[in-house]
């Protein structure tokens, strides 16, 4: 059965390269921290299906991803790995790499309000499914690498995020044709992401120096 | 139905008081170390309902809170950003804060053994999502911002939330009246819980210096 | 019912006696980072029985270990507390804590997996399932200590579990005794982490510099 819900054949193909590209993106981040390449090879995996596997935890979906799809264990793993051999030719894909995670981003939102909209929860669920989808991955990586996620203080990550989510959920709404909601939420978010990456956009950020606790 | 487990009135009144000071000390904290807005508002989100999130993740028990209400999600956010507005005048409530966050963790533990002994678990187990629903929602901010955990070291929190389950399903075990028993409990743990802030009572410190590992 | 995939006698006795040497050896990094009693108690705990924890949560494994047999929560927390107390003897015991941290290794990696075989699962995922059952409780612990997790870069600490795994999983594929394959299988991993102590062996490490992101 296909339905406006369901995975279509582009979201899965680009799904399966945005996982790859979080694997390898993520092992350039365990090399700066000198892990082994078993360490390279979990924190790719953790990365690139950590999203999706926090928001169906949350939402009690199972099985999920990984579980259903082992493959997907081998191919993050497998892409990470591959990354330690290639790891010199990367920064002259730097540019690739970058649109390719801005992709991710987006197409990690989709899917994830998509799981959302499929257990018929309520709106702001669904955009927080997206964005857990779109988000989680990369705070585990910071987690694992002892750092404060990026997230937190990042341009406009999570924030494109949730505007995708709203666009696309909103135009679903309005009985829109579902392959152009979603092909023009995600080009929104796409563009949103790249301009702030271009030209370092941010949110403001809150900085409080109080002695409170 | 009304039950004795069952939330009451009261104590779904100051549950939401309770994470609305939970998002509001939360966003303080991200303050301090320069996050931006979005970055604020979900760790406000985070914290005032990653206890409950975690508990119910550990029990199996679905949807979680803010799943089936969504709106905690806005509230705790919005009152992240509020936080934001109104940074600078927080410090002359500090008292306040500091209470209404005591008021909190014995709120979010009975509210936690409240949840364990619907499911008929057995008192340990009762006594633990208890503590989980009180404590982990600030051991998962402490973790976001990269800091050792404040449970592991600071006066008497997780002590309080023990302690006030144990007297609480205690009480509830000798069939006393139900509302007694939870003014009770909440009256003692938190009487302890800001005595030991006053007079900066702590347990005892384990300090290990050896080469074992 | 007895079968295979069971957990026969002896294992459950490693395994009581891991999470009580797991929790201990968590008590020791503990009293390293001054934490109070509650801390050392609640990290013995999460130390102990995380590993399983996730893997039953990941895999929609209700009701957790620690649920069903909650005295595993008062046993581990009772052996971190004795830690406490029998800190400057454990030094003089350094040799029996190693070989019985790397046979809690073993132990927890074939239970793991047999979770995962008795619920159908694919091979990589049951493969996957003993090496969360193993590591993860480590992670935790470092996570909740502020380090990067040894785990990322440590003697072959996952690379022991995953071979264990494929080894005893691989072994039950060829429809050989249960249990020559699991002694088999937690023999040769018991041998490959000690020796890996004994000589410091170790992955080799991926070292990244550039300035991808």
């Amino acid at each position: 059965m296909t339905g406006p819900y369901e995975t279509t054949a582009l979201l899965h193909a680009l799904f399966l390269i945005a996982i790859v590209v979080e694997a390898m993106t993520a092992a350039l981040v365990a090399g700066r921290r000198e892990m082994d390449w078993v360490g390279v090879c979990l924190l790719g995996c953790v990365t690139a299906l950590g999203g999706g596997s926090m928001r169906d935890v949350l939402l009690g979906n199972h099985p999920l991803t990984w579980v259903a799809h082992p493959y997907y264990l081998l191919l993050t793993g497998g892409a990470a790995l591959l990354t330690i051999a290639g790891a010199r030719y990367m920064h002259k894909l730097r540019n690739v790499f970058l649109v390719l995670d801005a992709v991710g981003l987006v197409v990690f939102t989709v899917i994830g309000c998509n799981v959302a909209l499929s257990l018929e929860l309520p709106f702001v669920v669904v955009i927080a499914s997206g964005m857990i989808t779109g988000c989680v991955g990369g705070v585990l990586r910071d987690l694992l690498c002892n750092t404060i996620p990026l997230l937190f203080r990042a341009e406009l990550y999570a924030t494109v995020s949730i505007l995708t989510g709203i666009l696309y959920v909103g135009g679903l709404h309005l009985d829109l044709n579902h392959d152009v909601v979603m092909a023009s939420a995600m080009a929104v978010g796409l563009s949103l992401r790249l301009l702030a990456i271009r030209f370092k956009w941010g949110m403001p950020k809150f900085i409080y120096s109080g002695n409170m606790d």
